[in-house]
C-alpha cells in the first residue's frame, strides 16, 4: 500500500482546528484585581482590555511584556516587474541593509520601546512567481514558507509583533483580500509606496487579472495563500498560528500583515483572537480589511510605511497597560479611599 | 500720585500678547531632512508631523526629547462638599501620598516611557470656595497659582505634560467650559469618576448654578478661570503660557487638562498652539471641548482617569516620533534607490 499524497496544509489545518480559546481563569483573576487598583473602575479604558487580552492568550494572571520581538519578514514578488510599485524591487534588499544597519524607522522604534528586532530573509533574490500570470507559489514552497514563520517563536518572545518589508507586496495583499472576501480590485487597491492617477489604475487592473488567472475569490484560505500570496504573508501566517498555540499574543502592524491575520480568520474566524491590530493604515483598503473581519485597531496616526512601525508603537501601549496592571497599588494598600 | 490698581491678571494678558509664533525655519529644515529619510515621503503620518511640531516650538532644527516632565497638579474644591464626585474629598490627599508611593497609573506610565514625575500640591488643605454659590479666588490668588504653575518649567523640560488629581474637578472642569463656550450644563458635564443617573443630574444642577451665580458666559477668560475654576486649572494655565515663552512644546491630558487649554485658547486662540491633545477622553464632552477649539487628539482610547495618564502615553510616541527623524539613515546614507 502506498500512503496517499498528503495535502501541504493538512498540518495547517490540523493546528487551526486544535487552536486553545482563552485562559478565562487568567481573566478573571486580572479583573479582580483590577477592581482593587487605585482608580475609578474602567478608568483606563482600553488599556485595561489590553491586560485582559494579554492574560487571556499567555494564560498568566498576571501578563507580562518583558520579552518583546519585532519580526519582520523581507520578501520579493513577480509582480513587482509589472510596474505595481512606486519603488525599484532592488529597494527590498536595500532596506533589509539598512535593518542591519540600524538605519530604518522600525530600528529606531523598536529601540525607544525596548523591543527586540528580527529580521527573516525570504529568498529575496528568488520572488514568488508572477501572480498576474498564476499562482505564486507551489503548495509544499507555500507551506514551507508558513512553517519556516514560525522560527519568530524560537527564542520564545512574551508578546511577538509583525512586520513586513517587500516590494510590490501591497499589490500583492490587495489580491489576498480580493480572493478571500470578493468584490472589486478597486475596492482593495491603493497607493501603496506612493503610485497614483495612471499607475493606481494599473496596479487594480494588475491585481483584477491576478485574480482572475488564479480562479478568482476562493473558499480554501490556504489556497488563496497559495496562489495569490508571498513569501512575508505565507511567513507570518504561520507565525500567527505558530504563537497561539505557544501562548504568545501577536500585535499585527499594517496593511500587508493584516492580509497575513485574513487568510488565517478566512480558515478559522476565531484562529486570531490572539491578534491585535495595531493601528489603521492610510492604505485606504486597510480599514475595509479590518471592518470585514470586525476587528478594532487601536490606533489611527495616518501611517503607512510597514516594517512593523505601528506594531512598535502599539507595543509601546501593551507594555504600558501592562505597567499599570503590575506596578498600581491597591485601595487598601495606599490607604486611598474607595468609592463613597 | 499713587499708581492704579492693577488687574492682577494683567502679566498673563501681556505674556499672551507677547507670545512667539511658530520657528519656521526649523520647521523647513525638518521637511528638507525628512524628505531625504529612507521611507516614501509622509509614510510615517502623523509622526512626521508631531517632529514638525516640536521644531516649531523648541526651535530646534532637529528636536529632541531628551527631558520630558510630567507636571501633575492636585487641588481641592469647595463644590466637592455639594456631591458632584462618587469619591470624597479626602481622596485628592490620598492619591497624592500614593503618587509619591509610586503606587498610582502615573507613576507606572512615566516609568515605562521614561518621563520625569513631579507633582505640584496647591494647598489641598484650603480648597477653593464653592463655585456654585460664588467666586472660587481672590484675583490676587488666582493669578499667583497662575504664576507658580510655571514652576513647572524651573528644570527646564524640553517636553512638558501636564496632568491633575483633584476630587471633583471634572464639575469644575464643566463650569469653566460652560462659562467660556456657553451652552448648557448637561452639555458639559459628564460622570467624572463615575457619577450616573440622578447623581448625575444633581452634578449638571450644581454645574448650572456655579455658572449662574457667577455672571453666566463671560467675555474675558481669566474671569471665567477665577470665578469657576479651581487652583490646578489656574496652575496648569499658567504652565502652558509660561512654555511657550521658555519654547517648551506641551502634551494636555483630558478633560480637566483641556479646560486649562481652553482658557488660554479663549484669551487667544493660536496661544496654544504649542499644545498637542494627547487624547480624547471617555468623558464624554472632552470631544465638544476639542472641536469648539478645533483641535484632533492623538489617540482615542477610551481613558478618563487623568493624573496624565493620557499625556505620558502620547508623549512615549511624540518621543518615538523623534527618535525616527533623529535616527534614520538618509536614502544616501543607507544605499537605498529613491522613487523611480
Amino acid at each position: 500500500m502506498t500512503a496517499l499524497p498528503q495535502n501541504p496544509f493538512d498540518d495547517f489545518r490540523d493546528l487551526v482546528n486544535l487552536m486553545p480559546g482563552p485562559d478565562l481563569e487568567a481573566v478573571a483573576a486580572v479583573r479582580a484585581r483590577d477592581a482593587q487598583l487605585t482608580k475609578p473602575p474602567g478608568a483606563l479604558g482600553r488599556l485595561e482590555e489590553l491586560v485582559e487580552w494579554l492574560a487571556a492568550w499567555q494564560g498568566k494572571a498576571r501578563p507580562t511584556v518583558d520579552k518583546p520581538l519585532m519580526a519582520v519578514f523581507a520578501a520579493n514578488h513577480g509582480i513587482a516587474a509589472k510596474g505595481v510599485s512606486a519603488f525599484p524591487a532592488d529597494v527590498t534588499k536595500q532596506m533589509v541593509a539598512n535593518f542591519a544597519n540600524c538605519g530604518a524607522a522600525i530600528n529606531q522604534l523598536c529601540k525607544t520601546f525596548d523591543i527586540g528586532l528580527k529580521v527573516f530573509e525570504l529568498a529575496l533574490d528568488f520572488p514568488t512567481a508572477d501572480i498576474s500570470e498564476g499562482p505564486a507559489f507551489e503548495p509544499q514552497a507555500c507551506a514551507a514558507t508558513m512553517a519556516y514563520g514560525m522560527e519568530a517563536l524560537a527564542n520564545e518572545p512574551d508578546l511577538l509583533c509583525i512586520g513586513e518589508m517587500g516590494i510590490a507586496n501591497t499589490a500583492v495583499a490587495a489580491a489576498v483580500y480580493m480572493g478571500l472576501f470578493g468584490g472589486e480590485a478597486a475596492d482593495w487597491v491603493g497607493p501603496g509606496t506612493g503610485v497614483a492617477g495612471s499607475a493606481l489604475a494599473h496596479k487594480a487592473a494588475m491585481v483584477a487579472q491576478a485574480v482572475r488567472v488564479n480562479g478568482g475569490k476562493l473558499d480554501d484560505a490556504f489556497e488563496v495563500l497559495r496562489r495569490l500570496g508571498g513569501r512575508e504573508i505565507a511567513a507570518m501566517a504561520g507565525a500567527i498560528i505558530g504563537a497561539r498555540l505557544r501562548k504568545i499574543p501577536v500585535i499585527v502592524d499594517g496593511y500587508v500583515c493584516t492580509a497575513a491575520a485574513a487568510v488565517v480568520y478566512a480558515a478559522r474566524p476565531d484562529a486570531i483572537d490572539h491578534c491585535l491590530f495595531a493601528h489603521v493604515s492610510a492604505e485606504p483598503a486597510h480599514a475595509r480589511a479590518l471592518a470585514a473581519m470586525g476587528k478594532t485597531p487601536l490606533l489611527s496616526l495616518g501611517m503607512r510605511l510597514g516594517e512593523g512601525t505601528g506594531a512598535a508603537i502599539a507595543a509601546g501601549i501593551v507594555r504600558a497597560a501592562a505597567a499599570t496592571h503590575a506596578g498600581m497599588a491597591t485601595f487598601g494598600e495606599a490607604g486611598v479611599s474607595d468609592k463613597g
